[in-house]
């Protein structure tokens, strides 16, 4: 179980620095982008720091708000950013 | 709100159709998906039939127990079965 939960970890950190990427390539703010996916600030922080186990409508939202698709967020984190 | 709501359902139908396309490819059973998932043979059905919001976490399981990359979910769906 531990090693499972290790790679959870790792897995909403991935996917939320892809976001904070993304996010920050379009120099949107983390309000900005709440308001475009009409989410809590507070919310895409916590998606940003990988502490949101972030389900398949809000990846959407997300991924309609940073004008891209949800496939985006699952390639390599290890990008310039 | 309604169109947000109907393009929600699509989201989810699609998501699970991809889902039961690949299981079906491998000829697998709901149960064997479910099996090397670690997750209830209802839920993935559930999940199949685009009724549940199905989280990253989950995602990842599902994607491991296919052999695919979660990106694999978001393709299009409309592939031969």
């Amino acid at each position: 179980m531990k090693a499972r939960q290790g790679t959870d970890y790792e897995r909403c950190r991935a996917f939320g620095e892809r976001i904070h990427q993304l996010r920050k390539a379009q120099r949107l703010s983390q309000e900005g982008l709440a308001e475009l996916a009409d989410l809590d600030r507070t919310y895409v922080g916590g998606v940003e720091r990988g502490e949101r186990n972030v389900a398949l409508l809000n990846i959407w939202r997300l991924a309609d708000a940073l004008g891209t698709h949800p496939s985006a967020f699952f390639d390599n984190p290890a990008l310039p950013t």
